[in-house]
């Protein structure tokens, strides 16, 4: 299969275009075959229209339907084979294990939301039948189910290029929702974007759907993004990115005409607590345990773990020298791209140049990749409480290797700290019997400002499953009554309606009064698969 | 029990101020006592800092103690008695009837609300038990759940001023979910406000809830009303009124440094649509129902039914003409404000002027009300699909007793006409069996524009049950999403939490493995009330 670097809209392939871009591969900085064409703003006018006009197909298709979809999406994603894992490589450098295990859990995902759609009860049915005879007034028939909201727009994320790019989480639960997709692909991996963008064409053509049910388009955010944004046939967005990013997305939709919702998972420092006790059991399986989930994937995880708070003790300063160790023998390795590297690194200088910060470890760098400007260089820093809680600047997201040990001197000052944290995707709590049972007030400050608590683990590795969530408060995302990862992911893409006094036969099958699809419906309140 | 004319900061009554107001009684003009203080700065920013006070006191709370707090709140409105009502009738001159039948409702409302509460499975409870032999990796424990926000601001609405206004839908399913809140009381009807304030003020006290529970504020919209969403401890908001205020509001939350939801419930034309059968076999009935619900409370719903579309024919004259007749023996009534009478005569006639409309029918106007300025003429005005499709402006919300009828040449423009339309709360259907086996198009254009979809009946009527949805797209409400009217109004306020690893002491009750409050959860992706 050779790349030809086009735009896919609707089915057919992009043109050329004036305005093209290469990938770079980040190791060596060289440019990659082939050139990259922008869509013009005619192709991504075309792609949404499509998208709008394939809508009224798309979502009349059964649940079943939409299952065999998604799978053939993960087949056909399969059948690339090698080529797609070594051009992925490529792209990001990101290793050939884990751009395995990535693909494993994209196909996954799409198999997940398959189930999800064929058992059909996420649209929760509601039926309250009719009561004629009620006084003062008779009550209609009513029956609620949620429906898929229309094209949906979502960006590929630079950091997972398989999982949360072009049949990613966002793509996935937007198809299993009914919606038609249009993907704006990551300009860092647009030949893996290509890839899986020409696999899911296969399998709108393979199971008959329109064409308009998926497009994929090259550019870049701030023009074909935010024309995307502002198309007026777009009806959601999903997004993984940068705070800067995703507020300019959520700004562009709040000021259309009609607004609609953004999904922006954006900025997280994942605050992890060492209790005293765990840090007087544990000390030295905890900092391993740190220092492999700040470092994994180059720290290129929004789940990365980027404040650790515990309370200054012999133990912490036993706890402080163990990281460091493992800091400071770890290997440097390349980073996405290089806008992350120097956002990396202008972010982490940020913060060691505060007043009252102190380095306490870095990696060497590796000279071949340091010239290239491309190496995540592992750091963590230490500060006081006091010094942390006066510079609001510490609790700034720096994307790549870097933590920030922060020491109080008792444990009000703990609190002090996690009650100043903004939104987060996760915090988590290290502690034993005894800590734990102390730390409630803790536990509900975190469930304040984060989506996910993780109590004697790292938060990085995000279990796909139905009780996930990831997703937290401003701005860990710009709606954290959401998630993006997990089967609640598609509630992202449906609204209610509500039907009052239709016939039977005119219902959808999900409402009908035999209930055909075996659904657990909600009715008159309670939960049941009977007929009504 | 005299009106003090205060705002209720957290259980503590407001101070005197320099701005004053006092309300209306619109049949009269007349001010009525006593003179109302706005609130100061100071006070918004101690009731919003207090409301997030008494948040985690107030989500501690079981399900059980929030439903005894919800029904306190009831039997307290109701222990008021009479005296309510008759504020009501004289600040709004709402009927008597009327407002005691909006009395049972928002006592309905709380008691709903606490049955949903008291029963718990709203939590929506999912259950991922650890799988730790699974390759290549362990799966750890993950169990999630909704929890409240924090504090909301409720705007009062002048159209309920009991059922959407102190405790209302809004404010029974915040406190349902665990918020506490805040309430920015409407100018309109200051005084029922209060008396309704006080009633919540005295169940919060009964149930020895933290007074920063609720707090009752009268203010301006432009600087009260938007200090209360711009405070940065108000997590969400609820909103029924104007387009041009919702959108303020959301406008205020979205540049917030950091964004909070707006429910916003705006704008709504409630289109019907008859097809030919349904003319042929009941014209005159369809033509009495509709003339009822379109001046049902002179009008002023926002489900009131303000564009109707049919086929020209010989039915559709007999039809304008029954609806004229009725309409020309309405008797005017007071509208709620002079402001929206304002509103409706200017709304009425812009739309009235448009080439190509003619008015079919107004009702007489009644000297003495007419000439204080507050009187509602029913009207009636038609016009072509071809004219129709030709000015949007003529799809522009008149809050108040005029429709539109718009006569198409053949039912391909009766689609376009549909396809035509922005975001709808409700659309309805009137059909014979014939009709609605060949609606199926039709129903679903209206299904991707409307909340809630009626057949052969009328929109006006919000039943408060599991199915309801009162909510649509855009310009409907801000968050199509969600509905403001049923039990499914408490999701606005609610956003998931997932727990990873947490011992089961540690856990709320709602996830722990004994399922002590008996929930339907969903456990490794099954329905479930089984102990895990």
């Amino acid at each position: 299969m050779t790349l030809h670097g086009l735009s896919l809209i609707a089915g057919a392939t992009g043109r050329h275009s004036d305005n093209t871009f290469r990938a770079v591969d980040p190791a060596s900085n060289a440019k990659l075959d082939p050139e990259f064409h922008e869509a013009s703003e005619t192709e991504i006018d075309q792609a949404v229209n499509l998208a709008a006009s394939a809508f009224p197909t798309f979502r009349a298709r059964s649940g079943a339907d939409r299952a065999k979809f998604l799978e053939a999406i993960a087949a056909e994603i399969e059948g690339i084979g090698d080529l797609l894992i070594k051009r992925a490589h490529e792209e990001t450098r990101l290793s050939l294990t884990r751009l395995a295990g990535e693909r494993a859990r994209t196909c996954g995902q799409l198999r997940l939301f398959a189930s999800v759609v064929r058992d059909g009860s996420w649209v929760d049915a509601r039926i309250d039948p009719a009561q004629p005879d009620r006084q003062p007034q008779p009550r209609p028939d009513l029956r609620r189910m949620l429906l898929p909201v229309g094209p949906v727009v979502v960006f590929g994320s630079s950091n997972f290029p398989l999982a949360f790019s072009v049949a990613g989480g966002d793509t996935a639960s937007a198809f299993a929702a009914g919606c038609p997709v249009i993907v704006k692909a990551h300009r860092a991996h647009p030949g893996t974007a290509e890839l899986v963008g020409r696999a899911v064409k296969r399998a709108v053509a393979a199971c008959g759907l329109p064409g308009g049910v998926f497009s994929l388009i090259h550019g870049s955010g701030a023009t074909a993004g935010i024309a995307l944004v502002k198309h007026p046939e777009t009806a959601a967005v999903g997004f993984t990115g940068s705070l800067t990013a995703g507020r300019a997305l959520c700004e562009a939709a709040a000021s259309r005409p009609s607004p609609i919702p953004v999904f922006a998972e954006m900025s997280s420092l994942n605050p992890l607590f060492i209790l005293p006790g765990a840090l007087k059991d544990r000390a030295a399986e905890i900092a391993q345990g740190l220092f492999a989930s700040f470092t994994l994937g180059v720290g290129q995880f929004c789940t990365k773990p980027g404040l650790v708070f515990a309370v200054r003790s012999a133990e912490s300063d036993a706890f402080a020298q163990k990281l460091s160790d493992a800091v400071r023998h770890a290997p440097c390795a390349t980073m996405l791209t290089s806008a992350i590297r120097e956002s990396f690194v202008a972010s982490r200088d940020a913060i060691t140049s505060v007043d009252g910060v102190t380095v306490l470890a870095a990696s060497q760098p590796v000279e071949d990749i340091e010239d290239l400007g491309q190496a995540g260089r592992p750091t963590v820093a230490t500060t006081s409480a006091k010094n942390f809680l006066e510079h609001p600047e510490l609790a700034r997201e720096a994307f790549g290797p870097f933590t920030l040990l922060v020491l109080a001197d008792n444990a009000n000052e703990l609190s002090a700290c996690a009650s100043a944290l903004e939104g987060q995707l996760t915090a988590t709590i290290h502690g034993n019997a005894a800590d734990l049972t102390g730390a409630r007030p803790l536990l509900a400050t975190l469930e304040r400002i984060a989506g996910r608590i993780v109590v004697n683990g790292f938060p990085t590795g995000v279990e796909v499953s139905p009780a996930m969530n990831h997703g937290g408060p401003y701005p860990a995302t710009s709606d954290g009554r959401f998630t993006s990862v997990g089967t609640a992911a598609i509630l992202r893409f449906a609204r209610p309606v509500c039907y009052q006094g239709l016939p039977d036969d005119l219902l959808p099958d999900a409402l009908k009064n035999a209930n055909p699809l075996g659904l657990l419906r909600l009715v008159d309140g309670k939960p049941t698969r009977d007929a009504v």
